[in-house]
C-alpha cells in the first residue's frame, strides 16, 4: 500500500502518517472525509499542462497517442469539486471527466462501499450476466435501475458505454421493426442464410435517423448518426442513413420566439421527408435517435414543442424514438432524466445512459425484448462493480438533495452567465440549459478556445463544445458559491481579453 | 456490511460470526483465503436450474429477457474452480464465464488489492483517460500492458469490452489505409464535408474480410464480420464486407495432413479471390480480422502454415492483419497470446483483447496511430479499475507457475478426451486444442446438448460453440486434478447415454 498523502489534512490527522496496517486505512479515510475541499482555486504553474505533466506526457507517448492530454491528474489528492494535477494545481472542474462524474472526487460515501465484504467479491468476481448472473442481481435491477427508470419504461438492458448502448437500442429497434413487419410467422430460410453473409432479406437495408451536430458514439454503428465533427468520422465507412437539420435558435428565446417556431417547423418538416425518402430508397427508418440537448455537437437545445411534435411524425411513420440521455442523464439539467423537461405525449420507445450512472444501459418497454435469446447479447452485459456504486450515488443524491442543489447552483451560474453576456457583448452571447448544464457561446472559435484556456489558467476547468460553445458540466455537488468562484474568475478572464 | 458465510469454512473459524467491525472482515477474508475448493462437485438438486434459480429467474423476468439465463450463482461462495449456485450445487467450471475468469472466484490476492486505499480511490475516481488521466497512468501502461505486448507491437490502446477494441481496431485500420492512399496531403474539404452525411469520399467504401464461423463482437461493426450463428445477425443491418471459409479439418491431424492441406489452400485462394472482387467492387478489403481458434463457431482450429500464409497475402495486397485474440488471449493455449504458435513471419499488425485481461484493448505498432487527435477516442477509454486487477492477476501467472499448469493440466484434459473418443466413437469425435483450451466434438447437436445439460447435472460446468462442440475454458488454476474429475464424470455421463 502506498501512502496516504497528508498534504491537504488537517493537522490534528498528522499522526496517521506512520502505516499501521489495516487501522491506519480507516483512519485514512476518516481524514479525508473530514478533509474539505480549498476554499478557492491554487494555480501554481505558469502554464497548465505544468512541468511534470509534460513529462509524463512525454512517457504516455512511448506507447500511445497522446494529442487529446489536457494534465495529469493526482486524484488522491483531488476533493469534491477540485481536481488536482501533478504540478500542484488544484482546479474548480466545471467539466468533470467529460460529465461523468456524479459526485466529485473521493466522496467518502464512495470511499467505503468497498469496505464491504460482499462488495468486494462482486468487483473480483465478475459474471457473464446474461449466463450466470450473481444471486443478487435481480433485486439490484429492481431496487436501484428500476427505480430511475422513465416514467412508461420497465424493462432493463445494460450494457458497459454509451456507445454499446446506443449500438444495442439500435438492434433492439431493428428487430421490432422487422418483427414488426413478420407479424407471427417465423424465420425464413433465405433470411437465416443471407444474413450470415451480411445480405438481405436476413440483414435487412433499415435505417436510424439522426441529426446534423449529434455525437451518438464512435463504433461503427453508432458512429454512422454521429455528425458533431468531422474528425471523429473521416476516413471510416459508414452506414447511408438519413440526416436532419436540428433546430438552431437564435437567443433569447423570448425575443426569438417565431423565428426559433419557424426553426422549429423546418426541421420537423425535414424529418418527416427523409423518412419519405428513404423509405422510396428501401433503406426504411426504423428509429430516430436524439439527445435532449445536443452537447458535443455545441449545446443546442429544442424546445419541447419540437420534441412532442418529433414523437408524433415517429408514431404516425412506425420508427421508434431513441432518447439519447448519456450525457444529459443524472441530474445535472434539473431533472433525474432531461426528457422529462419535455412532457412528452408518452414515453420515449427507448432511452439510453451511461457517464454519471457509471454504467451503461437502455430503459425501454415490453415491445423491444427480441423473443428469442441470444439476440441482444455479449460476455459481461454490463457490470456489477459499477451498479454497487450506483446505488450510493442515488442514495448520496437523495440524502444531500442534490437535485435541490443542481437548481439553486444552476440559477445562480445561469443569471451569472447571462449578467456577463451583457457585459461582455462583443465576446458572449446565447448563454443556455438547464440545471447546471450550461452552454454559453463566444464570438468565434478563436476567442472560445482562448477563453477555455485562460480560464484553466485561472484555476477553472471547463469544456469546448461546437465550434464556438463552451459548455459547462460541473458534478450534483456544485453549489452555489462554486458558481460564485465561476463567475468571478470568468468576468476576470473575459476583461482581460 | 453483510455477513461472511461460513458455511464452507473450516469449523475452527467459526468464531468469526459475529461481526466485530472491520477486525471481523479482515480474518473473514483470511478465512477464505486459507478455505480450500471442495474436493469435488456437489449436486443438490435434482434438475440444475434448482427452484431457488428459477424463482430468481421469475423475478428477473420482469425486467428483462432471461431466455439465456442457466442458473444464478452464488458468487460469495464459490471458490477457485468451483461456482456455487442459490441452491447449494457446487459445480466444477470448466467454462468460467464464457471463458473471462482467469484465476476461479474469490482468489485472495484479488480480493486484497482493494484493501489498498490508492487502489480503492483508483475505482471510485474513474478518468477521462485520454484526457485527464491520473499521474500513474503511463508507468501502469509501461509495465503492465507493454509486458504482455505481443512481440514486435509497441503501442497500446485501451478500451473496455471485446466488441469496442475490434471496433475502434477496424477504425485504425481504415484510417491507416487511407493515410497510405492519400500520402502527405492534407484532408480535402470534400471529404470533409462528405464524411459528415455519411457518404464517400470522407466515409470511404473500405471492407474488412472476415471468415465463415468467425466470431468478433455484436456492435453493428464488429457484427458485420460475425458469422457463427444466424441468431446474433437476423434482422440487423450489415456492410457489404467479404467473407472467405476458414478451414474444417479432419481429425486427428496426423492422419489427414494431405486433405487438410488442401482445405488451408481452398481458404487461402478465396481470400485472395475475395480480395480482388472486393477491390473491382469498389469496396477495398483494408484488413483481414482472424481469430487463432475460432471460439464461438466451434472451437474451429487452423494451421500455424494457414496463419503464416495469411499474413503473406496481407501484405502483398496491402491490407492489414488483425488478430482477435479476445477469447485465446490471455495463457489457456499454453502461450499468452494463441497466435505465437504460429511463428509468423513478422507481428500481426493489430492484436485485440479482453475477457481474462479485465478491459479489452488492442497492441499496434506506430503505423496505427491517427496523426490527429481525437480520432480513436471515447469519454473512458478503458477503465484504471480493472487494470489494477490485470496487474495482480500478471503476478498471480508468474508466482504460481500457471503457465506451466496449462500445459500440464491441458495435457491430461486433451490425452482424457482422445481416450474418450476411442471408448465412445458412435458419441465423440476430432479432439482438439492448445493447453486447457480444448474441444470436442459430438455426433450431432441434440447429443451436444444432452451432454452438456447432462454434465452439469454430474457437477460439470462446461459449454456448448458451434452445431456439434462442447469447448472447455477452464481458469488458469486448473489443475490435472480437476482434468481427472472432469473425466471421470464426462465417462460416467457418455456411458448412460
Amino acid at each position: 500500500m502506498r501512502k496516504c498523502s497528508l498534504k491537504m489534512l488537517p493537522k490534528a490527522h498528522t499522526f496517521l502518517t506512520k502505516r499501521s496496517s489495516i487501522g491506519y486505512q480507516v483512519n485514512c479515510i476518516k481524514a479525508y472525509s473530514t478533509n474539505p475541499e480549498p476554499k478557492e482555486p491554487i494555480v501554481r504553474t505558469k502554464t497548465i499542462p505544468g512541468p511534470k505533466s509534460i513529462e509524463l506526457k512525454n512517457q504516455l507517448s512511448a506507447v500511445q497517442s497522446t494529442g487529446t492530454v489536457q494534465f495529469f491528474a493526482d486524484y488522491d489528492n483531488s476533493r469534491g469539486n477540485y481536481i488536482s494535477d501533478v504540478d500542484g494545481n488544484v482546479l474548480l472542474d466545471v467539466y468533470t471527466q467529460i460529465s461523468s462524474v456524479p459526485l466529485g472526487y473521493n466522496h467518502p460515501r464512495l470511499l467505503n462501499i468497498f469496505k464491504d465484504e460482499n462488495n468486494l467479491k462482486t468487483l473480483v468476481n465478475r459474471p457473464a450476466l446474461g449466463v450466470f448472473p450473481g444471486k443478487e442481481w435481480p433485486e439490484k435491477l429492481h431496487s436501484i435501475l428500476m427505480n430511475i427508470a422513465p416514467k412508461g419504461l420497465n424493462k432493463i438492458t445494460t450494457m458497459m458505454c454509451g456507445s454499446c448502448s446506443n449500438e444495442n437500442a439500435f438492434k433492439s429497434i431493428f428487430i421490432w421493426y422487422q418483427n414488426k413487419l413478420r407479424g407471427n410467422t417465423k424465420f425464413t430460410t433465405d433470411e437465416m442464410n443471407s444474413c450470415m453473409i451480411n445480405m438481405p432479406p436476413g440483414a435487412p437495408k433499415l435505417s436510424i435517423l439522426s441529426f446534423k451536430g449529434a455525437f451518438h458514439g464512435r463504433t461503427l454503428g453508432a458512429l454512422s448518426t454521429t455528425h458533431s465533427k468531422y474528425i471523429h468520422k473521416i476516413d471510416v465507412p459508414s452506414f447511408d442513413w438519413p440526416i436532419a437539420s436540428f433546430p438552431q435558435y437564435k437567443y433569447p428565446l423570448e425575443d426569438n420566439v417565431a423565428e426559433n417556431k419557424k426553426e422549429d417547423e423546418k426541421c420537423l418538416s425535414e424529418v418527416q421527408d427523409l423518412i419519405a425518402q428513404y423509405k422510396k430508397k428501401d433503406i426504411p427508418v426504423a428509429g430516430v435517435i436524439v439527445e435532449p440537448i445536443q452537447s458535443e455537437g455545441g449545446d443546442n437545445e429544442a424546445s419541447p414543442e419540437f420534441f412532442r411534435a418529433l414523437q408524433k411524425i415517429c408514431k404516425k411513420n412506425g420508427a421508434a424514438l431513441l432518447i439519447d440521455e448519456v450525457q444529459t442523464g443524472g441530474g445535472s439539467t434539473g431533472k433525474f432524466w432531461c426528457h422529462e423537461h419535455f412532457n412528452l405525449e408518452s414515453s420515449p420507445d427507448v432511452v439510453t445512459f451511461s457517464k454519471k450512472l457509471q454504467l451503461g444501459g437502455y430503459f425501454h418497454n415490453d415491445d423491444f425484448i427480441p423473443n428469442e435469446p441470444y439476440r441482444i447479447f455479449n460476455t459481461w452485459m454490463g457490470d456489477p462493480g459499477k451498479i454497487i456504486m450506483l446505488e450510493e450515488i442515488l442514495k448520496v443524491i437523495k440524502d444531500e438533495s442534490l437535485m435541490n442543489n443542481v437548481k439553486t447552483a444552476g440559477d445562480v451560474l445561469k443569471s451569472g452567465l447571462l449578467g456577463l453576456e451583457k457585459e461582455f457583448p462583443n465576446l458572449l452571447n446565447s448563454t443556455r440549459g438547464r440545471g447546471t448544464f450550461l452552454a454559453v457561446n463566444c464570438s468565434n472559435t478563436k476567442v472560445r478556445d482562448n477563453v477555455v484556456t485562460t480560464l484553466r489558467q485561472n484555476g477553472i476547468q471547463t469544456g469546448g463544445c461546437g465550434d464556438i460553445a463552451i459548455r459547462f458540466r460541473p458534478a450534483l455537488v456544485f453549489k452555489e458559491y462554486h458558481a460564485n468562484i465561476v463567475l468571478d474568475r470568468f468576468r476576470k478572464v473575459l476583461k482581460s481579453m
